[in-house]
C-alpha cells in the first residue's frame, strides 16, 4: 500500500474511516477544531456532574475521546509489562500470586478510586514441582525425550515415575468402547486435534477439551495408570499446553500430562510402527487450601449507587509463561476502564467496580466467593462484564440474561446505543459472559463477555508462549477502549428494565 | 480461560459461536451429520452446474464450507512461504520481480483455471544500490550513525555524499512559512509522528504521509539540499520505513531518506541541545523503464461470461523485508479465491479473474495498463475487489461505485446477501477500493477493498519487518475465506443493477 495522491480510492478509504467523523486529518483544520473540541468537552463534563443522561451525540463524542486517549496512552500495556516482567505467572496459592495481589492493590490505591479492597478467599494450592521428564521408548525408533507438562490439579508420579505401554484413542467414546484388558495397566494417549476448520478457535477448543478435562478420570476408570493428551493448541510446535483436569473422589486419580503437538504426532507415528512405552516422571502435588484474595476497586455512583456495573478478569494464571493473554490482559482491561473514566473526569450514575478474581483456572473459588459476599450484602449487579479471551482486537460483546431479565428486552434496548460502537467494528451478540461472573447470574441484570479476534489465542493459551511479547499494545488498548465505552454506555442508558 | 464443565457461561459462549450453526462440536452427532452434509453438498454442486442462483440457505452452507476448507488448508500461507522465502522482495524492474512473476504464472498453470497469461507493462526501474550511511554530527553529543533508508524514486547523493545542518519542521506548512535563508543549503527534517489516537492506523498514516510524498520537493523548492523524514511507523523502534516520494520536473530533486522512529527522536533531542549536521550517503538511481508483467488467471463464467469479477493485489513490493503483508498477502488471497472455488467444484455464473498487478508502489503502471487493455477490449467489470491492507483478520469490505452505478442501490442490494457474512464478523461499509483497481472506475460496477484489522499493519509496512514471520496463517486464511465468500456471493446475486 502506498499513499498515492492521485489514486482516489485510498484517499476515500481514509476519509470514510471512523476517525474522519470527528478528527480532521488535515493539520490546518485542526487549528480551528481543537478549541471547539475543548469547549464541547467542558460542556460534557458539566453534564456528567448533573448525574443525568447525555444525548447520543454527546456520547459519541465522549467515546471518540475514550478511544483517542486509550490508544495513545497504552496504559493497560504498561501495567501488563510490570505484571508479566516484574512478577510473572501467578497460579492460585503461589507466592507470585500474592505478590501480584499486593501490586494490584497498591496500583489501584494510586488511582483515586472511592474504594479499593482485598476480598479473602481460600483457594486450591497445587504445585508442579521440578520439571516433568517424559521419555518415549520404542523398539522401532529408540528412546526419545518428549516435551510435556503435567495437567493442573493432577497427582504426580513421584521420583519412581511410571512406565507402561501406550494405547492411543481419539475420543472418550473410543476409550470407553475398548475392552478393559486393552487399557488396564496402560497409559492412555488422547490424540484428537482441535478442528481448525471451525471459524472460532473457542469452538475448536470446546470440541477437543473433554480429552483434557475428563480424559484422565475416564482412563483411570478403565484401569489405566497414566494419561497423556495432545496439547490443545492451534499450532504445530514444541510447546506443551497445560490446563485443569477434573479429579474423581470415587477412584484413585492418575498422573496426567499434555504433550506438545509435534510430540503428539511423533508418538502417534511411532505407534504405527509397533508398541511404544512412555516413562513419565512428574512431581506435582496438591497442598492444603491457601488464603488468597480477589482485588476490587470501586467508583461510587452518583444517582444509583445501588446498581453495580462490574468489569473483571481473573488474576490467577497457569504456572508457566506469564499469563499475559490469560488473563493478565483482561485484568489490565478492567483496571483501565475505571482509570480511564476517572481520568476523563467522568462521574458515573451507577457504581463501577473492577474485580480481579482469583483462582479461575483450577477452582473458580474467587468468582464464587465474590457472588456469595455480594448476595449476602443484597447487592444488585446491573451488568457484569468479563474479559477473559485474550488481549486481541475486540470484535463483539456476548450477552446473556440474569435470572430475572429478558434477554430480548435487554438486547433490543441496548441495540439503540450499541450503534455508537459500530464505527469501531464492535457488535452485540447473544450468548456469552465469563466463568468468574457466572455465579452472579441469579441476581444480575445481564452477564457479558468481551470477544476479541480468536485467531491467535490458542497458539499461546496455557503454555510458555503466553508472554508479553505475544500481546500487541494497540490490540490490547482497543479492547480496553471497547470495554470502557460499553461501561460508559450502560452507565448512561441502562439495560432497559 | 479454562474449559470448566460446570460454568455455564463459557459453554453458552461456545454454543453461540457461528460454528455451532452447522457443525456440531460433539463427536457423536457428527457421525450422523457427515453423510447428510455430503449429500447436501452434492446437491449444491448439481445446482451450480445449472448456472442458476442458489437459495440463501444453500449459500450459507457453501460459505461455511469455504471457511472450513480455507482455514484448514492455509493454502495462501503455504504459497506466501514460497514467495517470501524462496524469492523475497520484488521491486518493479528487479530481477526478483521477474522471478516472482514466473513463479506465479507457473503456479496458476497448475490450478486448472481456464486461462492464465502475462500482460506486458513498462515499469519504472529504481535501484537502491549499496546500503545507505547516515551520520549525525553534533557538538553537544558527538557523531552517531543513524538507521535510514532512501525514499523510493529519490536520487542518490553519490559517493561524495552530502553534509549540511539540519532544520526540523513538523509539517509542510511550517516549512513553507520559514524564511528561505533558514532552509537554503540545509537538510530539512520532517518529524511529525503518526497520530496513534486515531482508531484506524490508515487514518494516522494518511495524516502523516504528506511529509514523505511531498516533503522532499517542498524542501527542494526552498533551497534545501537534502531531506529526512521520520518513518511512518506505529512503533518506536530501529527499523526505518521507506516508500515512494514524488519527484518534480520543475526543479532538481534532492536526496531524501527515512529515519527510524528511534533515531528521529534521537536527532530531535540532539537539536534541542544545539546545531546538528547530517552526513548522508545514498546510492540509489533511476534507470530506464523496464519490461514487466501483470499476472492474470481466469475462470470463465457459464451464463454471463461478459461480466467480470476481479480480485487482485499488487505483486511488486519495496526492496527490503519480503513484501509479506504488502502485498504478498493480497496476491495470495486473490489466487486462493479462484483456487478454492475451483477446488470446491463451483461453476461461476460470471467470469472470475485474479490479477497480480505490477508496480503499485512506485508508479501504478500495472493498474493503468490493465484498465487500458480492458477498455480497449470493451470489458465490463461488475466488481473489482482489491486486497492491499495486509494479511490480518478481516473486518469489513469497503465499497465505492463505478462511474455508472448508484452506490446506494448497490449497497442496499448487497446488504441482502452480506448478512450471510455477519456470523464471520464481516460488514459492508461505504468507501474504499484499492489503488490498482482505481483506473477501472469509469467502466466498473463497484470497486471494493478488503479491510483487515489495521492495528499491526504500520508496524511492518515498507520496512525490513514486513516478513512472513509477521503474518499469521490463520488471519491470512480468514481474509482469503472472506474474499472467496464475497466473490461467490457477487457471482450468485450480482450488484443490483
Amino acid at each position: 500500500m502506498l499513499y498515492y495522491a492521485k489514486a482516489g480510492a485510498e484517499l476515500r478509504f481514509i476519509l470514510s474511516a471512523p476517525d474522519s467523523l470527528i478528527y480532521p486529518t488535515s493539520r490546518r483544520s485542526s487549528y480551528i477544531y481543537l478549541p471547539m473540541r475543548f469547549l464541547f468537552f467542558l460542556f460534557l463534563l458539566v453534564s456528567f456532574e448533573s448525574g443525568a443522561q447525555v444525548s447520543t451525540d454527546s456520547a459519541a463524542f465522549f467515546i471518540k475521546d475514550i478511544y483517542r486517549q486509550t490508544l495513545s496512552e497504552e496504559k493497560a500495556y504498561s501495567w501488563l509489562t510490570t505484571l508479566t516482567k516484574d512478577i510473572g505467572h501467578r497460579l492460585s496459592g503461589s507466592e507470585n500470586s500474592l505478590k501480584a495481589i499486593e501490586w494490584a492493590k497498591k496500583t489501584m490505591d494510586t488511582l483515586s478510586f472511592d474504594n479499593v479492597w482485598l476480598q479473602p478467599v481460600m483457594v486450591p494450592h497445587w504445585e508442579r514441582g521440578v520439571s516433568e521428564q517424559v521419555v518415549m521408548v520404542s523398539k522401532a525408533i529408540g528412546a526419545h525425550s518428549l516435551n510435556a507438562l503435567a495437567l493442573g490439579n493432577s497427582p504426580g508420579t513421584g521420583p519412581k515415575g511410571i512406565r507402561a505401554e501406550v494405547v492411543e484413542v481419539k475420543s472418550l467414546d473410543e476409550l470407553r468402547g475398548l475392552p478393559d484388558f486393552m487399557v488396564e495397566g496402560k497409559i492412555v494417549f488422547f490424540n484428537r486435534p482441535m478442528d481448525l476448520g471451525l471459524t472460532s478457535t473457542f469452538s475448536a477448543y470446546g470440541g477437543a477439551a473433554d480429552q483434557r478435562t475428563s480424559g484422565p478420570v475416564a482412563a483411570a476408570e478403565k484401569g489405566a495408570i497414566g494419561c497423556a493428551i495432545r496439547s490443545l493448541s492451534t499450532r504445530q510446535d514444541d510447546s506443551p499446553h497445560t490446563g485443569m483436569t477434573q479429579l474423581s473422589d470415587q477412584i484413585d486419580n492418575i498422573p496426567s500430562i499434555a504433550l506438545s503437538t509435534n510430540d503428539a504426532n511423533f508418538l502417534s507415528d511411532a505407534l504405527k510402527k509397533g508398541p511404544v512405552e512412555l516413562v513419565i516422571y512428574t512431581h506435582c502435588k496438591m497442598y492444603e487450601d491457601a488464603l488468597s484474595y480477589n482485588v476490587i476497586g470501586e467508583i461510587k455512583g452518583s444517582t444509583h449507587p445501588e446498581e453495580i456495573i462490574l468489569v473483571g478478569g481473573h488474576f490467577d494464571s497457569w504456572d508457566i509463561g506469564e499469563g499475559a493473554h490469560d488473563d493478565g490482559s483482561g485484568c489490565m482491561h478492567a483496571m483501565e476502564v475505571l482509570y480511564r473514566l476517572k481520568k476523563m473526569g467522568y462521574k458515573p450514575i451507577r457504581t463501577l467496580r473492577c474485580v480481579l478474581f482469583m483462582n479461575e483456572e483450577n477452582g473458580l473459588k474467587g468468582g464464587r466467593a465474590y457472588a456469595d459476599s455480594s448476595f449476602a450484602n443484597n447487592e444488585y449487579h446491573l451488568a457484569a462484564i468479563e474479559s477473559d479471551a485474550g488481549g486481541f482486537t475486540p470484535q463483539s460483546f456476548g450477552i446473556s440474561a440474569g435470572a430475572n431479565t429478558s434477554l430480548d428486552t435487554a438486547m433490543s434496548h441496548m441495540a439503540g446505543f450499541m450503534e455508537l460502537l459500530e464505527p469501531y467494528d464492535i457488535e452485540l451478540k447473544a450468548g456469552g459472559g465469563g466463568a468468574d461472573i457466572g455465579p452472579l447470574k441469579p441476581k444480575a441484570g445481564v452477564l457479558m463477555g468481551l470477544r476479541p479476534d480468536s485467531s491467535r489465542y490458542f497458539d499461546f493459551h496455557h503454555s510458555d508462549l503466553d508472554v508479553l511479547e505475544n500481546v500487541h499494545p494497540r490490540e490490547l488498548a482497543a479492547g480496553a477502549a471497547a470495554l470502557t465505552s460499553l461501561v460508559f454506555l450502560i452507565d448512561q442508558y441502562g439495560i432497559g428494565k
